[in-house]
């Protein structure tokens, strides 16, 4: 277990600084954790550890109640939401949490964003959907990302006043899920504010998400 | 007392490049104040200095009211007013002022921000409120953030028409509220733009703002 | 055929870290490709390939049907608009995609950039037009594409609920077409916010862009 | 003489920089001047040259009609209203233009952005004036930052459809014109999107001017 594990610290500590890079976090708010593959675990950040304090050793192991199993940190406060996802969709490999700008404003609201982008299309397969209000220290967040989730195509939720939770295959699908979120809340948003985007038909939607999710990208390299 | 001094500045020299990496501050403007432990004293940014110039040698000691003790640069033009919240909030370890981009728009217009993110429930607790216009050069806007801030549980207040002002137990946690001040002054701002964010109850806000004073983080290293 | 095609790859690799230095890109978004000088011949980012990663050995070389000629990697998804630029239009020597911002929200309202700054006659001569919804896989967005820009003086189309095609004589002046297209479709929308840009007389409009195809630069590196 | 002109030459080529740094410019628009003291002559940016390019060597010297007097370059296309400010007012020793974004919004719906910022009452004394639509390539430009700027305190005037001219007693004070005109070109715009900023009373705008002009900073190095 011990090479994987370090292995899996490393990429997510490094995926952190997507997290930076992209603009999507302030100070210490948001994580990234990955499931240990194999194995009823994965690791995520340190609670209020800053983003240029954060090292693969301080990157923490928890098991799939939310319970630390290695590590000289408390784990983020965020884990049990992030514990529920992995119990409760065993296909979901890595989970990421921001309160990314634009993504969080629609989330404030409670709104859905509306599929007016071919990217939107692309990556999400139709509306980014809205979660319910929760409040932290329990399942509830867990329990509102996992039913938004399994009606739609998405793999992005805006939980209503809070921010984004994302999921994907692995814990660098589920930056990738939480960056093109926040750029298309981002466009959607601007060409909201002069007038109302045209709609894309739902048969050009499926089209768009069947391709994307069967043809981009190098075969092996997803 | 020397060493004492010479640690603070360079924390306070270090803490100063925060707000230029979260683009809180323009050419000279902004500046960061530490209290010096035991001592009726503060460190604080000398006026008119590039952010690239600054260096821990640069920064300037004071005295509560406001006199330069120690230091080749006059000191802020700002220092009136954080010398007035250390001498009436003993609690007081650092002080800030920026006029970053979102939260001085809703100064300008003398808006308080509401609520509507836990985020902001968790930081500040409610609103950030709006204090009164004030010349500077004596202590009216000292007065102003202090009647201010003694009523709420933010540690952010915008001046109307001027910009921010944040306290906090040390000058790093001034700072992260002067962050956190113009992240959700930003989003909250977005979310208005095409309608009304939801409310959140105040028992959600107080549970919120009651578990993240106490829960979050790493115990020691707030 | 072999050094003039390394060097072009060189160029175009570094000419990607031009879109990501103007934020025009998310991710693995976006794409430029440079026109082989007197060969049917052009070469264009790898699919799906992160532009940290880009190295000129990893730029993939096409034929104008869009046919991998040279490379390890499978060419762009947007390969086949990319060929079909090159061979309606033999002047252009480069095209560059992206999904920027505000040149997307304009894109998805399906609403053309009026002309209503000077930079914009300079480089524009005019509007930026919007082509049609097309879908991917075909040479329908190619079409699209031609059919729009051989109507307008623009270099830069606005492809509806997609984001911006943009040519150039060669792919720096794509690029710098893309460049600017951002940058105009971002201050337009800016403007109109508050009220109504002023026209500029089509006269005006007419000369300022004769003026700077002709005076502008240095002479011999336009 | 050339030993201050080489001087100057390095200062302006490094406050070009500054420009980048505060996101006023895109590509090649955007250029700084500063007069040779005790000279009729100026430096200033060649024409189309990158900013990434531009060395001390490359800034090109012009005499106050705006003809190169030393330099392997064509200078600016902005230089002969750079020169026709130089000749028209014997106290500015600097000269800035940009697109700047926000600024430029302002400027393409001819309105003038309103004091509404201490920070705007400190640098400009008052609102940031409209000048004239005008067409490059003659005195049109320069005689309207010149009868617009003559009547107010502002040193940066929002030319129609166009963009911004500041003036300062050097290029570096013209440069921070430049800069808090966007600063605040930005924040006003904001606060206008969800309201009306608050007024400030004419006698204070006045005495934070005069306070600001006459004490702030190091007496030595405004």
């Amino acid at each position: 277990m011990n090479s994987r594990v370090r292995e899996l610290k490393e990429t997510v500590c490094a995926l952190h600084a997507e997290l930076v890079r992209y603009d999507l976090v302030a100070w210490t708010a948001g994580n990234v954790s990955g499931r240990v593959p194999g194995e009823d675990l994965f690791v995520i950040k340190p609670s209020g550890v800053s983003y240029d304090d954060l090292t693969p050793e301080s990157i923490v192991v928890c098991d799939l109640d939310g319970n630390l199993v290695e590590g000289d940190y408390a784990p983020s406060s965020d884990t049990a939401a992030h514990a529920y996802v992995y119990r409760a969709m065993p296909h979901v490999g890595g989970v990421v949490h921001t309160h990314s700008t634009y993504a969080s404003a629609w989330a404030a609201r409670g709104e859905a964003i509306p599929c007016v982008l071919t990217a939107m299309a692309d990556e999400f397969g139709g509306e980014i959907p809205v979660g319910p209000f929760a409040l932290i220290g329990g399942d509830d967040i867990g329990k509102g990302i996992v039913a938004t989730l399994e009606g739609h195509r998405s793999p992005a939720v805006l939980m209503q006043n809070h921010g984004v939770f994302s999921i994907g295959a692995s814990a660098k699908a589920a930056v990738k899920a939480a960056v093109m979120c926040e750029d298309v809340a981002r466009t959607v948003h601007i060409s909201r504010q002069l007038g109302t985007p045209l709609p894309i038909a739902q048969a050009d939607i499926d089209s768009l998400y069947d391709r994307y999710q069967n043809v981009y990208g190098q075969r092996s390299s997803r």
